[in-house]
């Protein structure tokens, strides 16, 4: 859809697939670097390395460490070994996925690669509840992550360089999270969160081709996934007791807030943005967090730990992502974008 | 798995789904440039374009049309529109899968993005009949290419340097293929080939480092899903009419040979790759096609032909991806590569 365009059309096509098993999430684990154990997430995430090489030559072997111990963590936090796992589905930043590719070197799992940019903790969910739900795997991990280092390298410029950043910037998390779902959950299970639904996106392009502000590119995709979800499942957002996009930032959230507002919806104080959360204003990061690993080390760190807790009963998640590439931006090209959500329910 | 490691115990976890609702094919599109088609199967493509630009400005933008026009083609082929289909799968070989992703805007559908390298067929195949076949979605449309120019740029030099290739190389196949999956054949279209199953791959990595030498780095993994599909199956290699790997070339087909028969199993006459066949050997391109589009437009040109013509009764389709970035090769790290196989049946 082009510039300014949300589908509120009565019609539109059903864009949410509920999952009658309810897929539960067994295992999860959130990895991430000295920045982000620094931030007000720091304390609900599993594991914090101090050296942003995380013990590795490169920092796209750092990256790959990270999707590793983020698996391993989950798989063990589900009492599992990857034996016991049938099925890998996990996305990252990195050209040719190879963090999430390299990684998947490591575990004896059938292996499926997704790519959804900075959606991928989304998309990577719903996708794996898909298999599970299906009837496809009995057990399933996804993961998604990313590197500040890598990203900047491979997207911008090489930390060497030196550059400054423009104030609408956020700052790539190094991080990465991994989840276990299983479609085996029995009564003796009746606290663990599930996942009850999801809603798939479609491509967005409004037409903003400013590399450094990804918030204002990806809010128009996070407002039309919202949308549909609301029609399809004829829900509000109170009926969440919480709503995280997945890493628009400071700005795109309060551009996300005017478009849903707009579209008819007021999305309240139970909405906020994992970017906004995962770095302390005094840290200076401008917009915030960004990257595969913003959402997945706040839903597998933060948000998991209160679904756990039963504080959450029932909130929804939307992970947005920018599909360019610089080969896109240099050609000229704007920046289209995608949102996925999943709703996880302590039932 | 490491060197030499073939997964061929009895206690094998199964990689291999079964299609209950048996999803049909209901359109299919072929779309490539001008040299696949002068080559054996150019009669069998839809739409052969002569200039590699497509009308674009560059060769990625092309990429995309290639993509846009091979999706059109397909629904055109079911006999729909794009507003009676659900949701788009596909991969391309760029950097965040520009081509599927900027493509993708073009249609109302959902979407999520695979990438699989050149195993991206089979994967969005087996993907996309799991949502059919999982009540996710009606009609889905799959879509894998790519195109020399771009790939070439990407993973090795540019065209203009007019590097020599060595004989080991294959020529990346300029092309796109898209199917249309629907989960509503009925008794009305009883000759339309179905998706009957899938193997989903592991990522298998047996050390080779030669990013000119696809087809060595490849035979392995699909030595790997080949030996789980026929024992997951209790098949053998004569129970299909013919066996296809995606993209090894001559030399990955005298290995895959080799490795079967050493795990027990003679692939025979009705094996063979479809970059040996996409091809002449007058055409002088060393060991034959390469890239997503080398599988993808002989899926959906000359293997649909004759399954369609029910010359094939039931095909087996196993599609090699090998899992590296240019990156990961400058950092020396070696070439993983995964294969993933879907059946195809006529009824």
């Amino acid at each position: 859809m082009k510039r300014g365009e949300i589908d509120t059309k009565k019609t539109h096509k059903n864009q949410t697939v509920v999952f009658k098993s309810k897929p539960a999430i067994i295992g999860s684990y959130s990895v991430a670097g000295k920045k982000e154990g620094e931030g007000p997430l720091g304390k609900t995430i599993n594991q914090i390395f101090e050296d942003c090489l995380f013990g590795e030559k490169s920092h796209e072997m750092a990256e790959q460490k990270m999707f590793e111990t983020a698996i391993r963590g989950a798989i063990k936090d589900a009492k599992l070994t990857p034996e016991q796992i049938d099925m890998m589905l996990a996305g990252d930043l990195l050209n040719q996925i190879i963090s999430s590719s390299f990684a998947a070197r490591s575990f004896d799992l059938m292996f499926v690669g997704i790519y959804g940019a900075c959606s991928t903790m989304a998309l990577s969910l719903a996708m794996g509840s898909s298999m599970v739900d299906g009837g496809f795997a009995n057990r399933v991990v996804v993961a998604a992550g990313s590197h500040f280092a890598t990203a900047e390298r491979q997207y911008r410029y090489p930390l060497e360089l030196g550059n400054q950043r423009p104030p609408v910037s956020q700052w790539t998390v190094t991080g990465c999270g991994a989840t276990v779902l299983s479609g085996e959950a029995d009564e003796k299970m009746p606290t663990l969160p599930r996942v009850t639904c999801a809603t798939f996106g479609k491509v967005i392009d409004w037409g903003v081709r400013d590399v450094n502000n990804m918030g204002a590119a990806m809010a128009p995709a996070a407002c039309a996934t919202l949308v549909a979800h609301f029609r399809d499942t004829k829900r509000k957002p109170t009926d969440y007791d919480a709503i995280f996009t997945g890493d628009l930032g400071k700005m795109g959230e309060e551009i996300l807030r005017d478009l849903m507002h707009d579209a008819g919806y007021d999305l309240g104080d139970n909405y906020t943005d994992c970017g906004r959360l995962v770095y302390s204003d005094d840290q200076n990061l401008y917009q915030g967090g960004s990257g595969c690993g913003c959402s997945a080390i706040t839903l597998n760190g933060y948000i998991m730990k209160k679904l756990r807790a039963r504080e959450y009963k029932r909130i929804l998640f939307v992970a947005t992502g920018a599909l360019l590439s610089p080969v896109s931006g240099y050609q000229g090209n704007t920046i289209p974008a995608i949102a996925h959500g999943v709703v996880l329910e302590s039932l």
